[in-house]
């Protein structure tokens, strides 16, 4: 038992030091290890593999709805990055300089991109001439570097992958649809693939994109009560094309400018994931997003039989799910709590006895049940439990959102949800971000979104008691 | 007719000018487009989605190997990868230099990754602790940069897309398995992909990686008689484990050095896929790698019923194939011209008289051989049209390269066969790096490789005269 110990016992429980549970957490199931450069992570096969499946979901997603991929120079001329100046200003300060490049200083210094708003309007100005050229639907996965002063796996690191859709339009109204059916996009994949219920809805003019007239959100709650921005959507207007001259020829024969919109997620999702779900066992992964769903688990697997079996019920299964035999020469308890630290939907555990009665345990990896499957029906039963895992997770999550989100129609209301009360705090606003700098400064709470699903809680302002506008969540968030 | 002559005109012929045909190609067929940065490209939707097909394929070959993905930082530290020194003499003149970050001149600069053989090495260091923790077998899918002065698109530019393979395992012989294993993997997929025949062999020790023990390529030729280094393998002994300290204790208890190889390839190869199989009315695509395999071109479409039609053999053809209906509103003839200046295998010409037969004219994109198939028997011919093409398309590249390979037994054969029959040249050497710098002063064309199919074709180094050791394809290339 000595080595089941030591492996539990590394992670810190996530009641004593949430921050700690989450590194520890990141670290021993091999999903990212630190690398010699300051601030930027290394995924390694468990990490990456969770990507993985999330790009190939999105991706089917998005080009579902007419999107194409593109790759993108991934430095940025710095006259290019300034040629639209809200954008320059918001960016500038966090971005990487090349100044040396085959032996010679350069004559432009070149950025690394923090994202590629500029380099797609370049694209855009050559190549859309006509209504017919439109719209643009491009996207592209890669990787974005941003100097940051901490960081955080997967929160926030100096280099981390995601994807980066551009569009151009011929309306603005195209534009603002795409802009919110990209939300959606994310919110629906979010819900469905990763188990993580969303709150939709758009930042203020304080926490917007910088060049964006309108930033949307999709805002989740973590384990400890903190706020997760897990993917935006942004609708430019024609802000972007009248800095880069990106006009169209319309039908009516009028040169026109075409209307923009911009939508990424990043690896930071892979940051909710582990905290929406994770426990005092480490990771626990929604089946549809998990590298590997199942682990066949034999048990005295030394005795005839019993590693033939564990490998045919892999063969089976292997059809419809993905599935591994840990056939390791490691004792069953330390593979289950591999198996558990790694957040692997469900373990099948087969034994001497389990064959001649003709079944298998499967094991539950979120409410650890037991279940006594007959091996005649493993595969429907192991699908039901799987798709009953997903769906209860979801549930899960949003209940414990929802007992987690308070109501505040005064000032000392808020003060006392932001400090005694972790979760988000509905409240109204009314528009001025005086208010949402008073807030953040006298409770370190940001409005999170004005949801699209609006309440009427008072019709005064939370924060100055003048006629309210509109709610908004607020939290702490990361 | 002047829509038409417009699109093709703007080709010039391959016989006229290769160089020109390539670059006429890649952007009249919107591979790619130029950047506002020097020696970028700029990846377009028709060119990204072969990266895409090939990266699809190639990883599901990876992984059938035992190989995980991972993602590691793009920057290398100065101090990183000077650590071997063969590799940092070969790559430092080539990289570029971040040495500003977040408004500050950074203490250390870092390099942008020419290659990640350094971050690897570093990461093993750190998890590779016993015999239990080998083999490694990653491998990642990102772009790399090398300062390059001159560039062309897909063939040499300044960043590109690639993966790079790196393992460490426990003997000498394992790694050179491993070598051989990645450049076979990559020879068959060529050629059952791609549809391009390969020459395996090893590089001389000039022409090796910086750092390797061994390098194995893969060499293809180009319709113009150039060469094309389309993958390598390399074996990198314990060099670099004991640069790096990669070090793991031995069932014998012992601690020894682990033994390293990495292979790579990149979007080049879809360079070689336009210069192997183009003609002068564009790109012609293997049907397993092209994005689009069958376009449906309505004949008449505003008859009644016809665009009808169209969209149902499409709806019938998707279940097998990737195919997309041409609708737009231009003349069927321009919709031939850019089915053809793309490259897409086969278009399906359906019209009024077609429907009335209970037919269509199914068009190869290579021979242009039109085949009327009776509408009953779609799915089975078009399956079987694609087939056949994919095979010829082989057997004609291999006829092809096979009439330009000349043997030469002494030098005046040799210089002969360089300057007047473009293509490959067989001929023994002796060895020496003195005869291969003399050939490539003498005559341009450099060894590409020492192939593992050696013949016997003289006993006398087509160079200086000596004892010959082996025998050695020569050529210009790319």
């Amino acid at each position: 038992m000595a080595q089941e110990k030591k492996l539990v016992e590394a992670i810190t429980s996530m009641e004593d030091d949430f921050a700690q549970w989450y590194t520890d957490v990141v670290k021993k199931a091999e999903l990212i290890d630190y690398s010699s450069v300051r601030g930027c992570m290394i995924l390694r096969p468990n990490g990456y593999a969770i990507w993985e499946n999330i790009q190939k979901q999105l991706d089917a997603k998005f080009k579902e709805t007419g999107v194409e991929n593109v790759y993108m120079p991934m430095f940025i001329p710095e006259s290019l990055l300034q040629k639209e100046k809200d954008h320059v200003e918001g960016f500038a300060p966090e971005v990487a300089w090349v100044t040396y490049g085959g032996g010679q200083e350069l004559q432009e210094r070149l950025c690394v991109r923090p994202t590629s708003e500029t380099l797609f309007c370049d694209l855009y100005s050559n190549i859309v001439q006509s209504y017919r050229d439109l719209p643009k639907l491009y996207n592209q996965w890669c990787s974005v570097v941003r100097w940051e002063k901490t960081t955080r796996p997967f929160l926030r690191s100096m280099e981390f992958l995601w994807q980066e859709g551009h569009t151009a339009h011929a309306t603005a109204e195209e534009a603002e649809e795409r802009t919110k059916q990209m939300l959606n996009l994310y919110a629906d994949f979010c819900e469905e693939v990763l188990a993580i219920p969303m709150i939709k809805g758009r930042k203020t003019d304080k926490e917007k994109f910088a060049g964006a007239e309108a930033t949307y959100t999709i805002e989740a709650l973590m384990h400890d009560g903190k706020a997760l921005q897990s993917g935006t959507s942004h609708n430019f207007g024609d802000g972007f094309a009248k800095a880069f001259g990106i006009q169209y020829t319309d039908k009516d024969n009028q040169l026109k400018y075409v209307h923009q919109t911009s939508w990424g997620m990043s690896t930071r999702i892979i940051g909710a994931i582990i905290m929406v779900h994770g426990d005092n066992s480490g990771l626990v992964l929604p089946p549809r997003v998990a590298p590997t769903q199942v682990m066949v688990i034999p048990i005295a697997q030394h005795k005839e039989g019993v590693l033939d079996k564990a490998y045919e019920l892999r063969d089976r299964l292997s059809v419809g799910f993905r599935v591994k035999v840990d056939d390791t020469d490691k004792s069953p308890g330390w593979k289950f709590s591999e198996q558990e630290m790694r957040g692997i939907p469900v373990r099948i555990e087969i034994g001497p006895k389990d064959i001649e009665a003709n079944q298998a345990v499967v094991v539950r990896r979120d409410t650890r049940e037991k279940i006594v499957v007959s091996l005649d029906e493993l595969e429907t039963k192991v699908g039901e439990i799987l798709d009953t895992m997903q769906k209860e997770m979801l549930e899960r999550a949003r209940a414990h959102r929802d007992a987690h989100t308070s109501v505040a129609t005064n000032y000392d209301e808020f003060k006392d949800a932001v400090a005694n009360k972790p979760g988000f705090v509905k409240a109204m606003w009314c528009g001025e971000e005086a208010c949402e700098l008073k807030i953040k400064e006298d409770t370190t709470a940001t409005s999170r979104c004005m949801p699209f699903e609006q309440e009427v809680l008072s019709d005064k302002c939370v924060c100055c008691g003048k006629q309210a506008k509109t709610m908004v969540y607020w939290g702490k968030a990361y």
